[in-house]
């Protein structure tokens, strides 16, 4: 194996791949970077138990400046290597495998040898099928990563709610999380029809590696399902991961079709407010913050309070306020994290009672995006 | 006490005390901020057992939009409160002492109310005398803490070398750190003649945390000393640091007044070739590179060995080269620190034999700045 490649378009793969590596697996191989040398192109494999990365650096793109001299493959330890890659002088890379897999890496004047492992002790990555494939704008997929994953479970008690639920039916996706204690659901129509039905839950961890990639992708992101994987496509990318296996509970029963009170606040206000009120919040044993509704008077109050280190009290100043008296309290960081994911927007807070969740939409599109979150019983 | 403010104005001076507050002290009232309110200004003053820093908001200036209804004091939990103001929803902010020293801070509509404390119980800060001030322009003194500080002591057990050492002599300011293994030195020229004679050392620390209160500083500094305490006065704050006792060693002597072997390079372009070999001598158990000079060939290479991951060698290109062939085998980490404190000029490296220390001087102005790194006998 041997190839001579600019190092610029080379570190841009690495970076992509090395995303999956993690230098803690119970694997030792999968510490490693797998370079796969084909005639006209190079492919970068980076994989953990959960998710796999594949990148393809072609020979067709004279910015890639690849030269290929032999064919072959190598594992090299991927850390330490991508190290050395973006360290090194030149503008220009070359690597080749010699006996026993000790491989030079050379570029400028310097000269790295260091000790590679046989590619054919590399896991293989799953197949999936890609007959049925959702085609979706890859900012749009981002978005609904974003709006959703904030509501997965950070605990292994019910490993089912650690992932997103995305169903697709006739041209609609719909994407819920939830923690039992607020859910997020999002739904997009998709442009074109789609044969297929979809039941499948990603896991969260592997849906935030994959935003994180998605970062002013401008193009399509393709999906691909297997029984227990699923395959992005995006650019010369290839991002695997694993599915959760198990049933998702039945929510759609969970998010009420009615309130009792209502309000209306621009999101970033209304953040920045719950930001206020839970300083002291969090200084204090049970973190809660109150809010107290009057739509007669037309003002919502929020409250604060920390028995050790003072109180804080606000009168905000809603769009719109309409309904019954209300007063309710919640985790002001479940709050924040649903009123994050609404951007610059208005939105509408609606409250059935006291003690049943609430229900934040955008002011508009009502349908598309829901956020619940229940409230803490003080009394 | 009572008083508003531009709440901006506010937090700038707030950020600049707040960099002597920890939560980790030994002494409660500590984690407080002190505010002392007098007819026609605000001082805010912020300590740790090692540094304290004050900083004067002054009526004067309009932009600070102050105004004062009630003079007196307190202290305030630093954090939190630093937390609050930023977080306030107006450009203005009033802050009201009540009863027991309860602390209402208004800003818009918002409302906290927090617990104060008793600024009598706050420590006095140390009386130091202005009658002998070092004037110095506040971006060279910037560089001369960079330049030395890297050299000081991590360890405890020689508590005099965790400090700079500054001497002053007529007009001619020297600071020198070593931690035994390396020495860092730099001279400065004053702009006028000084009566004083100085010697004192000043805790890394402390020089560490005023140098990044000088980033983008323009003005000159002022330096004042008392017997265990030295201030530095800039704009409208002043830096309390405690001095260290006892008596430097004498480091003139270390360093050497001729060489035997000289290179010139780029300090940026050695600096790469050393970070490159220290890829590799990191993944060693004695963290050691060696550089071959051959004055004959003009050649000089850099290698670094790792038995389990690898090994690099380099052939650089020297500016200059002249005097014996040798090998010498050093710590990549000392060199890299030092060669960063020269940014981007030429520097000659000068060596006298593979077992004593060599330095590392500007090519031009060698007088003024000089490091020594002793090196590793690997035979």
């Amino acid at each position: 194996m041997k190839f001579s490649i600019n190092r610029a378009s080379f570190v841009k793969a690495l970076n992509i791949v090395q995303r999956a590596i993690s230098s803690k697996t119970t694997i030792p191989i999968l510490t490693g970077l797998k370079i796969d040398v084909s005639p006209n192109h190079i492919l970068l494999t980076g994989s953990n138990a959960d998710i796999s990365i594949q990148t393809t650096i072609s020979g067709d793109n004279p910015d890639n400046d690849l030269t290929i001299s032999d064919t072959g493959s190598i594992v090299l330890p991927a850390r330490f290597f991508g190290k050395i890659v973006k360290k090194l002088p030149g503008n220009e890379l070359s690597i080749e495998v010699g006996d026993n897999f000790q491989t030079n890496i050379n570029s400028g004047n310097s000269d790295f040898t260091i000790n590679g492992l046989d590619a054919n002790g590399y896991p293989h990555l799953p197949e999936v099928n890609t007959d049925n494939t959702v085609d979706l704008p890859a900012e749009i997929f981002k978005e609904v990563i974003g709006q959703t994953v904030i509501a997965v479970s950070k605990q292994e008690s019910r490993p089912i709610l650690t992932g997103v639920h995305f169903t697709l039916n006739q041209n609609q996706l719909v994407a819920v999380a939830t923690d039992s204690h607020r859910l997020s659901q999002r739904k997009v129509d998709l442009p074109k029809e789609d044969d297929g039905e979809y039941d499948v839950v990603i896991p969260g961890d592997s849906l935030k590696e994959l935003s994180h990639m998605l970062d002013g992708e401008k193009e399509q992101i393709k999906m691909n399902l297997s029984e227990n994987q699923v395959m992005f496509n995006f650019g010369v990318t290839r991002f695997y991961s694993r599915l959760l296996e198990g049933n998702y509970p039945d929510t759609s029963r969970l998010i009420p079709n009615s309130s009792v009170t209502k309000v209306q606040f621009s999101a970033a206000y209304l953040l920045a407010a719950v930001e206020r009120a839970s300083l002291l919040s969090h200084e204090s044993r049970n973190n809660v913050i109150k809010l107290s509704i009057k739509p007669n008077d037309k003002v919502v109050t929020i409250t604060g309070n920390s028995p050790d280190v003072g109180k804080v009290e606000e009168d905000l100043d809603p769009k719109k306020v309409e309904g019954e008296e209300l007063e309710i309290s919640f985790n002001p960081d479940y709050m924040k994290e649903a009123l994050r994911a609404f951007g610059q927007i208005d939105v509408e807070v609606g409250f059935t009672s006291a003690l049943r969740p609430f229900t934040i939409v955008p002011t508009d599109e009502q349908e598309e995006f829901i956020q619940l979150i229940t409230p803490v019983r003080t009394f």
